[in-house]
């Protein structure tokens, strides 16, 4: 008997319809043997809703409430799809993040999953239990009900997958799987069957939405065989395992990301230790940084420029307009109106010909390279929002994907 | 410093305004020197919305699913309530039934209290938070969420009352206190200043609408002092002790109950076991009964007569179908287009002339009696519908309250 986690996000339980389509795909896994332990999101809107109504009373509420009243979306949906399922006439039961054992530590909003007591759904399983388990939360040492933020729901199927020790971990979206690009933008993109944790990870972070990275993290730091497919269609969908056959691949995707600011501070003195208080400024105010590139010292100063998520920019900018006074720089410039545009694949490095193809690429299709950041395993470049498009069908066509 | 717990019902924290009118109530208590415990119910119509969400994917859902569904109603008007006194910038910490140590028996839907852990709630206590505590619900020893069902906030605010040894119960309702009959039907109504526990009691079961009968005997049990009064006015309201002046008051008030069905079965055998075996079946199938009445015998058989909540019709009717044909009686009547009139008040049955006055008061007014019942501090009889008004103001008058 096989072990199968599958987790729905909330478009896929956002009304009566899709929640009866989602509770058929686990009663169908159910019925051929395996054991199903379920993660759900809030329906639909829910969250959104259940924010509204917290803003309306108080914009600084604490982050301990909010958690307190947004873990109630999931706790609507388990239930509702733990009733569905008893419609059609199999064992379930629903199960809290608390219940289900998830301990986080204490940063409410953003709490990240350390243990998880896998007791009581073992125990549930052992009665041949279809397990339904709130995602996006759990509680911390105290017993307060803490949420694990953006893309929390993934993390917590891995989180549940690697604990239970699952067989399959199947992220079920909107889409039935990896694409070497964004069908939505590029019409010839097509989907894969298989890539490896780390091409996976480097096309999550860079936008391409499927999945989130904490999620592949944690599935690549324990093994978690994860299957991204779509809860509308039939269709297989795509395996992200450790290794895939590596020689055959080199190019796996393009990807865009268009939630970019790119902040500069030009002419700051070039001295050690300036961008250690840049960046370690940033980072003890959460600012996370994405691309740095400095540009080569010259009368003496030099310009650093670094890319952020858009939320972040107010106050990476208020941070730098201090920092621009006390070092006597020339200024503070931001910019967001901008894409960052990628191609992924294993082996990339030892092929020098990638990144000049890429930037032909761009090139013939007039595209202005802003910025470039390389890895080992992907290419970034910066460009004009508008261009954002152009530039990635120009380079999925470059590379015949 | 004393400890006062107060209990806020859904019509209290039905949107912004109110949730503000609350906390300021809530905050005030606690600026006067109060430790405060608040027991909060769901919003407005949330729970009949919740059941509704359910009802569409499954009417028979398991009372256990519901459980989990409906206990999100009050986790939302705590956190809200929580962020409206954060908003007034008083500490405040936010427990759903589990957190605040609510531990109950398995009988989801109508689960009754084993016991309080109290210890967090104390702990909150002594960092001088305002703690504000989901009303309703808890969970069982399986960690399985529980709500109390009708009634459930008040009793949830009556046992943490008396598990913390509380100095004072405030309900908080829509009304300002205990009257001599509903007001909203007897105009010369007048509300009382104080009323024994078992006074209360009768006036509870009797359908006065203002506490549940669960909350008032717990009160008793644990000599809780309550005290009944309302969110939207600064008026004084009724104090529930266990002994207030006996000798001066005779009625206490009048209450009606149209949620009142009578069944009877009619001729059966005048032979001892009779009656065992209809209400021990009726207790069986969990069918609350009221009065009861049994005809004198005549050629030997008898009719016995009782009185059920209406949403027990159909499940009684069908007990009483089997048991005529087992008893070969003559068959089975019901009416429910009743209503129970009552009054209440200490020291009743040592004035006989209580009965006769009240009989009275109804013949004058032409209310025909189809049922009487009596009981050490109240007479109930059984009347029409449509003479229900007419019966509790003619009564009201008769005995001047």
């Amino acid at each position: 008997m096989n072990l199968v986690v599958q987790k729905f996000g909330g478009s896929s339980v956002k009304d009566k319809e899709r929640i009866f389509n989602v509770a058929r795909i686990i009663t169908e896994t159910y019925q051929k043997g395996n054991n199903v332990v379920v993660v759900v999101s809030a329906q639909g809107d829910t969250t959104d809703d259940l924010i509204e109504k917290a803003l309306e009373i108080n914009e600084h509420a604490s982050k301990r409430e909010m958690d307190v009243l947004l873990s109630t979306g999931e706790q609507i949906s388990i239930a509702l799809l733990a009733m569905a399922i008893e419609k059609l006439g199999f064992p379930v039961v629903s199960l809290t993040g608390w219940q289900a054992g998830f301990l986080t530590d204490s940063t409410h909003g953003a709490a990240r999953i350390r243990r998880i007591n896998k007791e009581r759904v073992d125990n549930e399983l052992s009665k041949r239990n279809i397990v339904i388990v709130a995602g996006f939360q759990g509680i911390n040492r105290y017993d307060d009900i803490t949420t694990l933020g953006r893309g929390g729901s993934d993390t917590s199927a891995v989180a549940l997958a690697a604990a239970l020790h699952a067989d399959l971990c199947q992220i079920y979206t909107d889409v039935d799987g990896v694409y070497t690009a964004d069908p939505r933008l590029v019409p010839n993109a097509h989907k894969m069957d298989e890539i490896t944790y780390d091409e996976m990870l480097e096309l999550a972070t860079l936008g391409a939405g499927v999945l989130h990275n904490r999620s592949v993290e944690m599935a690549k730091k324990y093994h978690v065989n994860l299957e991204v497919l779509s809860s509308l269609t039939q269709n297989p969908g795509t395996k992200i395992k450790e290794v895939v056959k590596v020689e055959k691949m080199l190019i796996r995707g393009v990807a865009r990301d268009n939630d970019v600011a790119r902040v500069s501070i030009l002419g700051v003195p070039d001295q050690p230790g300036i961008a250690f208080k840049i960046f370690s400024k940033l980072a003890a105010c959460k600012v996370n940084v994405d691309i740095i590139l400095q540009s080569i010292g010259r009368d003496n100063t030099k310009d650093i420029s670094f890319t952020i998520s858009r939320a972040n920019k107010e106050q990476a900018l208020e941070i730098m307009g201090d920092l621009n006074q006390q070092f006597g720089a020339n200024g503070v410039v931001c910019d967001d109106n901008i894409s960052k545009v990628s191609i992924v694949g294993a082996g990339m490095q030892s092929n020098p010909g990638v990144a000049s193809k890429m930037f032909e690429a761009l090139s013939e299709a007039n595209v202005n390279i802003q910025m470039i950041s390389t890895s080992e395993i992907k290419i970034s470049v910066l460009v004009a929002l508008e261009d954002s498009d152009k530039a990635i069908n120009a380079i999925h066509d470059a590379f015949d994907l």
